[in-house]
């Protein structure tokens, strides 16, 4: 009964649930699934689980499972794996999926090479529309897809692309090459896995095809890996604006992996603070004069930290769909430093309205003084947090990296320098009272 | 020469071109389009130039692009255009399309029904596979995708879902249900866009099918448009985080639109802390007796503001990627609790370190309740964190709606209030020296 019901669910659901079981009845239930299930199932389990599976099952149902697993997944599983299990199995594999793991493990992480897999339908230049048909309804029936087919010259040269849509809709007489496409959007195998993610969302296509620098077809990579490619790079960059390290974390990550991902950014923000706080310190004969200053100054740099995220936020987030590069770079500025002026003009005002509230009759000067680094502080932040970014990104490094932490530390710093020796000047110079 | 460059280029390019070229020459290189592919390209423009166009072209012409555009991206269109002239284009549109179009239309934005289509391949139950595979290739070709089709009984009751692979791969005599999977995935047509997404990404499908209260079939949506629902939701809670409303900024957006997004919060944001800085105020005689408080002050609630950021942002991230709902709430409290503490451990120790650079021998004990304070903000903050997002999201408003800038004021409330109330004990009941 269980065992019927198991081998009708998808994999995915069955992989849930197996790994929700306790761990002694994880082996028994994956034990009731047949041959190409197991394989499926497999491929969705957790890690942790995949390895307690690996030293409870048979040897032989493990070489099966592995073998049968498709290229890109299994290189993933080996990746993880500790390096004397994965190489035990590595040896048991067929030489011809032995190869196929190796090539794509040559890879660097991060790259189309790595992600790709090897099972795709290549199509010999000068057959005919028929053979073709004929030809992938020969193939192996574990193609990733088969519903696009790359037309490839002797040299394995990439030519054309064709779709099984294309195919069905012609005669069979016509000739491959004249109802293809020679445009073939394709990705070479050192590029990022987060470009190649862009070119498939714009040209809206199932699959990709992998080539190596002699233009040679070696793999393709498949939208259902594309949207999960996705969604890693938005993980990555929204924890890693919010000074998570890491950028893979889950709410259920291990208290112990929270603290690795997290705790580095926060000591060093406070240890950037210094300079912060160190620009306060000569000060301390000022706030004692004039202590609303405390009262003024948090508010300002709450506000000031705001206005610099938002800036950085939509930088890093155009940067990463793709929608803009450095060399826009001017072009956002002054639409930003338009905007920031807008903010720097509504936000100056809040400020020396809010200040009243604090403030007495005599001590009112000190509303109107942090109205105006209010105002300062939003032009500097629209700024950093456009151009950080951009440089970063045309360093080619990853954008990323700036994080709002860093950058409130730095808005902190510029506005209570810049607001305290305002109020000093005031108060030496000008006499004003307190 | 360039007529022909163009009608082989693939249509977004041809978008990209056009929308770069100065306005006047834009409607001369579209007239440079055969049929079909002045359709696609359309479909590629921003919106503001497709208006353009739609006054520039004969009227002739802008019917005949209107007629042969997917259901889905019409929808979209017509929702977008000034409502005039939305009215002119459905009114000259053929009966069957104007159908398609007032069906998409008259679902909820955001829902399956609005960004599905309506072009998909259904077969009629007791066919046999060559007849369904004769009946998908006399089909339209305007199909949306033909690599997947559904079976429905008489009354359009979506009964089961059939690849054409697996047809490929069959006797054409076999009978379609006896190869077609009975367990559909499948959308209701008031299913959230972004439930939608998390589905097909599960399920790694190319399209899943959307059926109504009646359970009939009334259209799929395709991988290609998933793609685009899941950078949207990703760009909205990054940009919602970070206090940006709408949530669907550019960098190039107009000022006008920045600052209408932005200034909502920062002004909100500052009216709330009033609540922060009127919790100051009643202590400024302290504060101008141990000035060193305000150089700390800020050191911990920019602090403490990012431990509560990266709590916050974790498990907003991991509700919109569905690993993990509100029921989970208690299992991720206890795993942020546990790095809470050590994070508290952390930073109240390196607090009250970094105090000695501030404070004077007489002041020492500053440091101390300085670095209590950080440790209860600490935890307080990663509680925050995880339970504001988790009570919206059971209230079933968008967590999102807990943006950065409101957590960072409600934590800087809480830690001036503890703060100087504690300073103050001290100095009144231990009279300890300032
Ligand atoms: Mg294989
Ligand atoms: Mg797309
Ligand atoms: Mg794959
Ligand atoms: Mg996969
Ligand atoms: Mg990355
Ligand atoms: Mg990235
Ligand atoms: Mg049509
Ligand atoms: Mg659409
Ligand atoms: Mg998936
Ligand atoms: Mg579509
Ligand atoms: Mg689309
Ligand atoms: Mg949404
Ligand atoms: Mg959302």
């Amino acid at each position: 009964q269980l065992k019927h019901e198991l081998n009708e669910m998808p994999a995915i659901d069955v992989g849930d649930y197996i790994a929700e079981l306790p761990p002694e009845k994880r082996a028994i239930a994956f034990r009731l699934l047949n041959k190409t299930e197991a394989t499926d199932v497999f491929e969705y389990l957790p890690q942790e689980i995949q390895e307690e599976l690996i030293g409870l099952l048979h040897n032989a149902q493990v070489c099966q499972i592995v073998e049968s697993m498709r290229p890109d997944d299994r290189a993933e599983l080996f990746d993880e794996l500790p390096a004397g299990i994965a190489k035990r199995l590595v040896q048991q594999l067929s030489p011809e999926e032995r190869q196929a793991t190796a090539t794509i493990l040559g890879y660097a992480e991060g790259t189309a090479g790595r992600v790709m897999t090897t099972e795709y339908v290549r199509l010999r230049q000068g057959l005919t529309v028929g053979e073709a048909l004929a030809k992938i309804r020969l193939a192996d029936q574990d193609k990733e897809t088969i519903y696009y087919a790359y037309v490839t010259d002797n040299n394995r040269k990439l030519k054309q692309v064709v779709s099984l849509r294309q195919l069905l809709f012609s005669i069979p007489d016509v000739l491959i090459e004249d109802i293809a496409s020679d445009r073939v959007i394709k990705a070479k195998t050192e590029m990022p896995q987060e470009e190649v993610a862009q070119l498939m969302k714009r040209y809206d296509l199932i699959a990709v095809p992998v080539v190596d620098r002699e233009d040679r077809l070696v793999g393709i990579i498949t939208v259902d890996d594309v949207v999960d490619i996705l969604e890693q790079e938005a993980t990555e960059d929204i924890q890693k604006l919010a000074g998570v390290s890491g950028g893979d974390e889950s709410s259920l990550s291990h208290p112990l992996e929270k603290l690795r991902n997290r705790l580095p950014w926060l000591v060093g923000v406070m240890a950037l603070y210094i300079g912060a706080s160190s620009a306060i310190a000569p000060f301390q004969k000022t706030i004692s004069l004039v202590p609303v200053l405390a009262v003024i100054m948090p508010l300002f740099s709450n506000t000031g930290g705001t206005v610099g995220i938002q800036a950085l936020t939509v930088t890093i987030r155009s940067l990463g769909v793709g929608e803009v590069t450095p060399a826009d770079t001017m072009k956002i500025l002054r639409r930003e430093l338009l905007a920031g002026l807008g903010t720097a003009l509504a936000l100056g005002t809040t400020m020396v309205l809010l200040s009243l509230i604090w403030t007495s009759p005599e001590t009112r000067w000190v509303g109107y003084v942090a109205g105006l680094v209010m105002a300062a502080n939003s032009v500097i932040a629209v700024t950093l947090g456009t151009l950080l970014p951009m440089g970063l990104k045309r360093l080619k490094l990853d954008p990323a990296l700036i994080s709002g932490p860093l950058v409130t530390t730095m808005l902190d710093t510029i506005g209570f320098i810049l607001f305290l020796t305002l109020i000093t000047i005031s108060l030496n110079i000008l006499h004003l009272p307190t």
